[in-house]
């Protein structure tokens, strides 16, 4: 067993952690200080996201690497979701004392790669001693323009969706159930690939509403129609359902529209757009905005009322 | 028992969550999309800071309202330290099933009331899974001049502290064993009052280094001096100790300045000042900067070289 953070301690782990990222970091005041002092011309738009081992992860079924790029890729998609562009992650990772020093340095790694994707650098953070490994990333960025909110969908709008939906889902499915293939699927669950730069072009193409599909897509398909009082009616037959799910899910019995409606890892862009509005390239038209009925603001698909079950995760259920 | 956040989900719980925290953060967007928008004037400052339950706190002996106090006093101590002023915070929680939704709820009314001391509020943030309490703090605020760094440091340059120092570690050295008075030091501990307008007092004062004292107060003036390549000559007579920990030292047999000089939980301020700057009210003169000797940077007390040991944590050792 390769040295472990016990061995080399708190400081220790940090000046390793330091040494393995850019120094290059855009920041006015980056790793090694109180706090990271930043440059961002107009407004901030900033996220946390935290993944728990043995809730979001497996150190079993994704490497250290994988785990960082995930983590990256949850916050950043978040920022993107409202139309913003990342520049700085700040990182908090909890460790075992066992855990060893490749390994953290190896996750963050994997999170200034995911960073790199979109020129933002890791600018700061903290480690301390947990029992399990927990990683926390706050992303922070800057939007010029007014920022996409969950609230603006209004009836008539289009309900249409970017980046891959349902992949990373059916590739948890295959991990759980003991294989390592289709890897394409795996590899999606392991290290999403969010479409960060459909949620700037969305937001100049006018979107009335956007979100991170982090829940699954009914699940905040929901959350918009909630907060914009509207009905999403989606077209089950329209959302994109790739040939490798439909394969895949043939040989694992599983429909696949399940992974395609419930899955959230992925971390594709669900928007509304306004009558009229030309779609980004990347976005594919799922549905429709319509007046609520007697049921309320909700998700309906096919036109039937989705009850809010089995449509997502609710990690204290 | 009360609801548990088992019983009410994940979105239940933000909804408790959101209801309890006031709508108003000053945020352009705030907590209830995917991510938070600020208009921070200036650069931006920003930090995270993450408490887990049985390394940073007990639930028995802290209430869930002092938690908060506590994590939002941590990361905010880390921007005042810069010379910046916080402006919002991002929470995320990790939580066990079995917690009381009124206890999460109370954790998050502890940060904001504490953010609301200097006109701070939660932004956003997210709740998860876990097997332990973990609270992650991000803050963020604008700072209008240089940032104050540790690396600034010159010899000649006055090493002042202002703030409690010792307090907290005393308190918890009391609950450790097993007493729950003097309740001046386990409050201290319980819910720490860093000297938030002393870091942007002294970056108007001209300081050249400032550090939140979170480490220990030996093991954070060593932070200073390895950035400045300087030695930090303490006089251990000047260093402010109480009445009440000379008091409680003797009863619990403990050398008072083994608190003064390690403890980290109060998150004091040590800063350094150039030769003729008027020390800001609430600093205290307790060293010099020299140059370094054949030792190379660090501490001395009282002349005498410190070696690192025993002088602050390590959480990894």
């Amino acid at each position: 067993m390769g040295e472990t953070v016990a061995d080399v301690g708190e400081f220790g782990l940090l000046e390793r952690i330091s040494e393995a990222l850019s120094a290059e970091t855009g920041a006015v005041v980056g790793i090694g200080d109180d706090a990271a002092v930043l440059n961002i011309s107009g407004r901030v738009v900033t996220s946390v996201d935290t993944l728990i081992e043995d809730r979001h992860f497996k150190r079993d079924w994704s490497s250290a690497t994988d785990i960082g790029h995930r983590a990256a890729a949850a916050s950043m998609a978040d920022i993107v979701a409202m139309g913003g562009q990342p520049s700085s992650l700040l990182v908090s990772l909890g460790l075992p004392v066992d855990c060893e020093v490749a390994w953290a340095v190896e996750l963050m790694t994997g999170i200034a790669e995911e960073a790199a994707e979109l020129d933002a650098s890791v600018v700061g953070g903290d480690v301390a001693r947990s029992n399990t490994v927990m990683v926390s990333v706050t992303a922070l960025g800057s939007i010029q323009r007014d920022p996409v909110l969950r609230s603006g969908a209004e009836v008539g709008d289009t309900v249409a969706i970017a980046g891959r939906q349902g992949w990373a889902s059916a590739g948890l499915t295959v991990l759980s159930r003991g294989f390592r293939s289709p890897r394409a699927l795996v590899q999606a669950y392991q290290r999403p690939h969010p479409p960060y730069e459909s949620g700037p072009a969305a937001a100049v193409a006018g979107a009335s509403a956007m979100i991170d599909v982090s829940d699954g897509l009914l699940a905040d398909a929901a959350h918009i129609a909630r907060a914009s009082a509207v009905l999403l009616d989606l077209d089950s037959e329209a959302v994109p359902v790739s040939d490798q799910l439909v394969e895949t899910s043939s040989a694992f019995n599983v429909d696949p529209l399940t992974w395609v409606l419930a899955g959230g890892d992925d971390h594709s862009l669900l928007a509304t757009f306004p009558e009229g509005a030309q779609l980004p390239a990347m976005f594919t038209a799922i549905g429709r905005v319509v007046a609520p009925g007697t049921g309320g603001p909700g998700v309906a698909v096919d036109g039937r009322m989705w009850g809010g079950q089995g449509g997502g995760h609710d990690h204290f259920k």
